[in-house]
């Protein structure tokens, strides 16, 4: 058997896993052992990464996803979920302390290998991942390559800019898409009520909560419908808490993005799917990419 | 010699080029031969380009760049600018009469493929072509492949939606980056003024001129930011009318593209450039396009 690892930096927590490289990863189940420790500031983050490797025992590869702009050679640029990132150099460090090659990249992307090589995106060529959580992450997979940009950064999907002149976004910038279309959006178009309460009123038929879920899941397919008209894709695999009220949420989406697309009778449309892996996409990727890279 | 033909389908005229394989092509010069035909309505389009095909002589491959949507094997199944074009399979039955492979491509696709290897971007690793024309067309080139979608259909960048309440597009929807960034979209903001009288008067300092150029460039500079979140590309190379005025106009959009870009401090900046090869870039990347898949 040939174990693999991955982990999954979040925001609060880090999450190894191992993996049997030979075996199908279809749900949490395949993943035979896992590890959570909490996620320290940035300035202590290799020390935890190393000790954390160190839990996942011996492996033949290990693979780490960071949230936020990672380059190609695994250097945390800035992220924002992580307080005091500014060029910390994850994946160097790392290679040196453990004495192995460790590739790093950006957890949005590797979600969407995880989706692509085990999740909802089987067989799909041309894929992205949308993980709407409080902000939004992505990632694009064609012909089985993550599509990494030339500095790794492709992939903000989030701050595609819908509205310049709308409400400022975390990024200092105005009307990106994650001000309308994320977790943090759905509160926003709430006037401050959290998603899971409009969505359970939404849920009993509350008028006021289904013009509330109706407006958002009109921002969702619009940045859908952008990300097609760019990349043409086949598949779509939404992600991230929202995934999780997919029985309501998506058909609603799903209405809004045939109405937002463009010329929606001239082409196949891509399959808009949820996401399955959850919580641990992140990491299988990580332990996915670590393998591809080796 | 090797000689290799393409053919570029515009909105009024066609126009045939043939080309030494073996040679570089870095200005209408370096065309060995062209022909100017006008573009017939869709229903005599493959009649057109079989006599077109004809003028151009004996050639070792013949590819076809058509605006519009363009499926992976040559069928075009709308186009905006040619009246009467849906489902038209332009590329099946070209071949069937000319008894030879020859490939369709979309004319945006093909600009771009022409200006990375010929023109603007030579040596891009990763480069979107943007030509701010009447409307806006777009290509995506990476590692030296043209990014064509599942359908064939990526590229559509004028369609993305930059703002939801905004002015109707001719594609129906509202707020497309082809209504604010186009030649027609800067008319629109200059109430209805030609674009090269705005320009004409923003070069002689005329204050309200200027400030409609802003405006336009902040639009224009959007939509480029929007490209660099999804693809994190290294160049961008502007095409169309507007880069005739590239003097005026590129320092404007250069600074607000720095404005309007995410994280602008933490990576490299995509560098703009101008289109290099005019006119005849759609044709030159027919012409390379149908070399590649002869």
């Amino acid at each position: 058997m040939s174990l693999i690892a991955g982990i999954d930096v979040g925001g609060t927590k880090c999450l190894g896993v191992v993996l049997d490289a030979q075996r199908e990863v279809t749900s949490e189940h395949d993943v035979l052992h896992q590890v959570r420790n909490p996620t320290p500031r940035a300035d202590k983050l290799v020390d935890a990464l190393e000790v954390l490797a160190g839990q996942l025992g011996d492996v033949q590869s290990l693979g780490v996803g960071v949230p936020g702009l990672i380059t190609l050679d695994g250097v945390m640029r800035a992220s924002p979920n992580i307080p005091g990132s500014v060029d910390v150099a994850v994946g160097p460090e790392l290679s040196k302390r453990l004495g192995r090659q460790v590739n790093v990249d950006n957890d949005g992307n590797l979600a969407a290998l995880a989706e692509w090589r085990y999740g909802a995106a089987r067989g799909a060529k041309n894929m992205w991942m949308v993980t709407l959580g409080t902000g939004i992450g992505g990632g694009h997979v064609v012909n089985g390559v993550v599509q990494r940009g030339v500095n790794g950064f492709a992939g903000e999907i989030g701050h595609i800019v819908v509205n310049p002149d709308g409400p400022r976004c975390t990024c200092g910038r105005k009307g990106c898409w994650e001000v309308y279309a994320s977790g943090r959006g759905l509160r926003m178009l709430a006037a401050g009520e959290a998603g899971e309460s409009v969505i359970a009123r939404a849920r009993n038929g509350d008028a006021d909560a289904v013009t509330v879920l109706e407006a958002w899941a009109r921002w969702v397919a619009i940045g859908l419908s952008n990300l097609t008209n760019v990349s043409d894709p086949d598949v779509i695999v939404i992600g991230g808490g929202v995934s999780e009220a997919a029985d309501i949420v998506m058909p609603i989406v799903q209405r809004w993005f045939v109405e937002t697309l463009y010329s929606p009778e001239q082409r196949k449309h891509p399959d808009l799917r949820v996401a399955q892996l959850g919580e641990h996409a992140g990491a299988i990727g990580a332990a996915l990419f670590g393998a591809m890279h080796a």
